[in-house]
């Protein structure tokens, strides 16, 4: 029968020494798989110690997978070796598929990534220091569930300030990223509503409301937004917008329109515009357009807007304005949420608001975008590739639209130029419905492109224009 | 009519200068409500600047409500008196409610935050400055869906060292919190599953699924954890469980039942376990019982734990262990997605995690609950109260239960104790049965509360006991 020595046990419990030692001799081969073990009374008996040590210790190797026990036949050594081959099975890493930012591209005219050049580290490192040192009890205080009062009064100054929107703090709630926010207004809203999109639109929006099986239809877009008999035919009861800039089109939804679609929602107590603000901030050209939900008298707007875009996407934090009437649901329903955002990230954005720098980051963000903008059109223009092509919606956001002639279509077209290292994404893309899909057009990300890397890049679309255009 | 200068009109366009002055006029009351401005026509000639000028300022007047327009009749000036005098209605601020952190108690035993006193703030801090110093690419790149790489090999590393776990960095998902994470899986598993939640439990987790209009039922438990019969008869396929520490009679679930869980989940395709091993990590007395992850050999078990018992609630990082068949599922439907935690945060974490901090973090932790705990129940049976009073599961987590000899309702004692300052929670509000509900019993979280406070607490507690027991 299977012995131990008690001498050495230091701190251990009996019992613990006891599975120390039995485990030991599994792993290193001393007891083979499939052995049967002393009974517990037996082993009680040699070693000198009591029932219910053995017992606590078998209990612990069963849990731990290194025994198992047979009713009535007793206790036998289990075949690890089994679980180490399972350890040597390809590696399931393998089915992370890496995002697109691991790859790297000469140029990459789809990410819509804020540029990491332009992350004002050392105001936000200032903050979070002065955050982690002075405010320890607010940093873990728990915030109610729409997020730190401080963060939303800073947003609603900001509101008032750059979009003239007068807003209480008590509507806003902030979450984890829009994708968050959009889940939570179907818990509030209504899972049995059924929700329009743009087609085309920001595809995302559509896959949140098919993976959380709601009822959803694409409503197709016109030449000054929406079109408003798709919404009556499809009997949409929530639709999203984009009215200060259309993803991908950067289609700005013109004031009569505005009102059209605020008719439209007045006409059913069931029906709310979800607008999302997504990057007004970076009109570079005009007065910036009021938003819907300035415009909206009868409380039937949701506005939505992020930083994201206006400072990193890796801080998540997006924030939702809900009508006042629906302030008090949220609060009735939804408020056992905790907030998603941690209190770093919260009060470190309400101080950089709170303090001015936001305004400042935003005024230099929408100058170095200028800038970049007007030096990529620019080297367009000068290039090549000026015979082929043609710009518009140049002026709404960070993005806008190259259409070009080419003899191919638009999917073989962005392979050629992938095989260039230049990643490019066609407007057709962006289209649910199989008809209507324009050709030929893309669609231009320049937040995240590097300056750089836009000479060589206009120089790769030319050469593979020039190739496939000559007879 | 209207005439206005345009000769200091600065950087302005010609229409934004006249949208401004006509704005002032209406805001001061030089022009009154309902007076009708000069047609487009008519004011461009006067001013001596094109239509499209005029067209221009009255749109963005309209669309900012400082005038509208009647059709074939002219455009007037809105009575913006009204927009002002909503403003004075009662705040919406008063909707929130106040969360009840924002409440001082004299002693508070319902909280269950992590003590803020123990916060490691200066590691953090000294960790937070520097990822912002020294990783800014790494901070503002987007992380797969799941997370950042580094936090998941962290966590799979603690797992291996603290829980003697195998598990695969690609089976984690991180999340902003346990909340967010239930609702990711309700999209995994799907929403037409039918699932089981512990009656008594902890109550957030059916709000979820009622929020999400997802099919759950509550199972009742007894001795030895949840009641098998309940689980067959009300055809749960996936049940919530907390095995190592049950929330909240502390029950930890015996070896044999979970084999018997795991043979209940063996039998049917769509049946899984949700693990939740919130607290596992404060077991204060024998060894950590094995996760029921570890004993699942047909990939049954989900776990999830938590870093706000740990650390700090205000952080917001929550974790699931997906089984290895789930991750491809989980990849293909959710990882349009984007991780709901910030970067900073993940990073920090991770290496606060990695270079050992955490372990350290946690053995002091453990010990200062340890004494806390002791201190209390020294405290409690020195006192008058022990005579009332007998404790039980006091081992297993950051809470036991205090039985209570009283000649009232649980209601009635919980309202006496807030008069004197003392909140305090009955195990019976757990209880979402109206049947079979232990009266007289309180769950005691001590985890936040301070050992300054506990003394009087107790004596608060026995001159109120005394008082109702009295004839």
């Amino acid at each position: 029968m299977l012995t131990y020595s008690f001498t050495n046990i230091e701190s251990d419990s009996l019992y613990i020494h006891l599975y120390k030692c039995i485990k030991s001799d599994i792993i290193h081969g001393a007891i083979a798989p499939g052995t049967k073990l002393p009974s517990k009374r037996a082993f009680a008996k040699n070693l000198g110690i009591s029932v219910i040590t053995i017992e606590n210790s078998y209990a612990q190797l069963i849990a731990e997978g290194y025994i198992y026990s047979i009713p009535k036949k007793g206790y036998f050594a289990a075949d690890i070796r089994n679980q180490s081959n399972q350890k040597e099975k390809p590696s399931l890493a393998e089915s992370i598929p890496s995002s697109s930012e691991c790859h790297t591209y000469a140029a990459d005219f789809v990410s819509n990534q804020a540029s990491k050049e332009q992350f004002p580290f050392s105001i936000w490192a200032k903050l979070v220091r002065e955050l982690l040192s002075n405010h320890q009890t607010e940093l873990l205080t728990n915030p109610p569930s729409g997020g730190s009062l401080f963060l939303r009064e800073s947003i609603a100054k900001h509101l008032k300030d750059f979009r003239n929107m007068q807003v209480e703090p008590a509507q806003i709630v902030i979450g984890a990223g829009t994708e968050y926010l959009y889940g939570l207004l179907i818990q509030l809203l209504g899972r049995e509503k059924c929700y329009g999109v743009e087609d085309p639109g920001y595809r995302k929006i559509a896959q949140v409301y098919k993976s959380n099986q709601v009822d959803y239809r694409y409503v197709s877009m016109e030449q000054d937004g929406i079109r408003m008999e798709d919404l009556d035919h499809q009997r949409v009861e929530v639709i999203h917008l984009s009215p200060s800039h259309h993803f991908p089109t950067g289609k700005v939804t013109p004031i009569s329109k505005r009102y059209e679609l605020l008719g439209w929602a007045a006409k059913d107590k069931n029906r709310y515009i979800i607008e999302d603000d997504y990057d007004s901030e970076f009109r570079l050209a005009g007065q910036p357009i009021p938003p819907l939900y300035s415009m909206d008298a009868l409380e039937k707007v949701i506005y939505m807007n992020t930083f994201t875009k206006t400072l990193a996407s890796t801080i998540r934090i997006s924030y939702m304005i809900l009508p006042k009437h629906l302030v008090s649901r949220f609060y009735e329903t939804l408020s056992f949420y905790s907030c998603t955002v941690p209190n770093l990230e919260q009060y470190t954005l309400a101080r950089f608001i709170f303090e001015g720098y936001f305004e400042k980051h935003m005024n230099r963000m929408r100058t170095y975008y200028h800038k970049k903008r007007d030096y990529l059109l620019e080297e367009l223009q000068k290039s090549g590739l000026a015979k082929y092509a043609s710009i518009s919606e140049e002026d709404a956001g960070l993005h806008f639209l190259l259409h070009l002639e080419i003899p191919c279509s638009d999917e073989d077209f962005k392979l050629r130029m992938e095989r260039r290292g230049i990643r490019i994404c066609a407007l057709s893309e962006y289209y649910a419905a199989p008809t209507h899909r324009p050709e030929h057009i893309f669609v231009i990300n320049y937040s995240s492109l590097d300056e750089s890397q836009i000479k060589d890049a206009i120089l790769q679309l030319t050469l593979e224009i020039k190739k496939i255009s000559s007879p």
